[in-house]
């Protein structure tokens, strides 16, 4: 069809248009301070860097029905995964986050106030500080939870893109400034060096079993599944997992770790991008491995998305048992690569196995979801 | 349906999203040079900016259906106009590309090549230099037109993400450089200053018309609208936009411009932005409008997609008449705003009127796409 004039001010729908950006643009304030000089408001927004350091940019795409179901996920959970997944990389190069910029493609609906079922979503932090409150629109939920975790470190909405569009997507940027020369690289590991992983593995895979489960006992009621509340606890790893920015600061600080890559897919799928990108291989002590209590050991070698840091090194280096309150276990060793043999070895009281890459995909049975910058 | 567990480095079809990522990433070469330190390969890129300069950042997202129509555009037009979409921005700001990122989401049918249907598509600059030729897939020709246009304006792609989608979308993000303090903005016009573009106006609205004729004759035909080869000059404008970074550039090493913005929405529409964030008013004379050949006047004043600078100046400032090979025109001048009268007014021989915002819609009456940057 041939386009078509509109007033953009104005006319049939476009009205609410209007206001939802005005919404997202007060909500996110002008995002100025010291190192954003020109936030939401103009072609682009400025950015005054700290002297000495080196920018970090990433971008993750959310795709509905692919990274996130309008009917599993409240919408809170939605916002905060798609920032967690930015600042998850971030937190890996041991980066600090500078500003955020956000591009929205969003069915008309979602940006309309629902009445009812809205009180079907669960209660966790970022709802309770909700200024949403009932009647609130889809994109209300997600900027709720996308802005609380933003809060949490710090990270101003410094611009992004919204349109209509047939599904919901959600890009995510972040910009993040890093000691110049100090970023932590997948590149820079050596045989004899120790790995480790923050917090426990698993927790996120489990939830979303979990939540498929939930799924699958509603499957003939219309809507969004009830979470009951006392699941909460149990689902909020994959529902509001926390990107580990603290403890990739301080590693950087230290100078401390010598690789780390944030596990996105699943530690047997990024300990082999460890491997790749320094040319070594890696040995994996199962009895050492900090398991989420409510996950399989399956679950927390290969389950994605629990955005906790796996890094290497030197057996020199004395390694905290917690960084800012998060435990960090050593879970084996970097070690010489055995031509023909797979990278990744898991250690167990049978013997040694090779550990493939096999991370989680998650709602397709046929998938690419992959990053440019993680190739 | 609960998750899956997939190999991602093998497995049915994911051999060959894993070869399209490689093949990217071969293609946009690693994107390392003086200030991208790290390109593609690990969780961010890494810059390294230059002293005295501030981060111009923009994000602009594309959408199958919305943005363009894959039975109209060529591959190699929507990579290049998704990429002219932020290079623009920049121009508008004064700022020089640092690097592109880049979100894809593509249907599978899209990654997979595609025999005799190509034939149908343009012989444009863009399509010349093409690597990918016969039997090559839709996402070749669109890295094809992306990368043409990025290297004509030095701009490395350092980065991204990739996954399957529904429906075609890829945003774009644009990092550049501005020497600090300098940047053009919308804010800082006055009464008084005069009024200028770069190039002619309303050619991509001529040229997306004449695309929708072509459409329209050929309806009862299946696939992909042929573009006579005569026609490819008159479509151009639209399908090949050319950002002018480089006029933007002059504006600002020559501080010869009070404020600026790209023609994205239609003069009318982003004359208005400038109004609006300047609080002032401003009279365009319909005689020194620099009208495409193709064009109405109402294509020149109200077609979007141009891309040509609408800048100011203060009336003492000399205007070169070309700025890098592109004509520039004076076409008003900024006067005080008058309460309760439109900020736009309209000279022409029968008098004075009012010129309201009417930007062009792009593929849908009902449509919200706009910048969170640009509000």
């Amino acid at each position: 069809m041939p386009s078509k004039r509109v007033d953009p001010r104005s006319g049939d729908g476009q009205a609410g248009e209007v206001a939802l950006l005005r919404r997202i643009r007060s909500r996110a304030g002008r995002g100025a301070g010291a190192e954003v000089r020109l936030g939401i408001g103009d072609d682009c927004a400025l950015l005054r860097p700290h002297r000495g350091e080196e920018l970090a940019v990433t971008t993750d795409l959310s795709i509905a029905g692919r990274h996130f179901r309008l009917d599993w996920h409240p919408p809170e959970s939605v916002g905060h995964r798609a920032l967690a997944r930015g600042l998850s990389d971030l937190a890996s190069m041991g980066a600090r986050p500078v500003a955020a910029f956000l591009s929205l493609g969003l069915p008309r609906d979602l940006t309309v106030a629902q009445a009812a079922s809205r009180s079907a979503l669960p209660t966790g932090s970022a709802r309770k500080r909700s200024p949403a409150g009932e009647g609130a629109s889809w994109i209300d939920g997600f900027m709720d939870g996308l802005l609380a975790l933003a809060a949490d470190h710090k990270t101003p909405l410094a611009g992004g893109d919204l349109s209509e569009s047939p599904i919901a997507i959600a890009d995510i940027v972040l910009i993040g400034g890093v000691l110049t020369g100090k970023a932590l690289r997948r590149s820079a590991t050596r045989p004899g060096h120790l790995i480790y992983v923050t917090g426990a593995l698993g927790g996120a895979a489990a939830a979303l079993a979990r939540l498929a489960q939930l799924a699958e006992a509603r499957q003939s009621l219309p809507g969004h599944i009830r979470i009951p509340k006392k699941l909460e606890a149990l689902l909020a790893p994959h529902l509001y997992p926390q990107p580990r920015i603290r403890q990739g600061l301080w590693l950087v600080q230290h100078s401390a770790a010598s690789a780390a890559i944030d596990i996105s897919d699943g530690l047997s799928t990024d300990l082999g991008h460890i491997c790749e990108e320094s040319g070594v291989a890696a040995e994996v002590d199962a009895a050492l491995l900090p398991i989420d209590p409510a996950a399989t050991l399956a679950q927390a070698l290969h389950g994605g998305e629990d955005y906790e840091l796996l890094f290497t090194a030197p057996p020199t280096a004395r390694m905290p048992r917690k960084i800012a309150g998060v435990a960090i276990t050593r879970i084996g060793r970097i070690v010489k690569p055995r031509p023909g043999q797979p990278a990744v070895a898991l250690l167990t009281a049978e013997g040694r196995q090779p550990l493939g890459p096999q991370g989680w995909e998650h709602f397709s049975s046929v998938s690419f979801r992959s990053g440019l910058q993680e190739m």
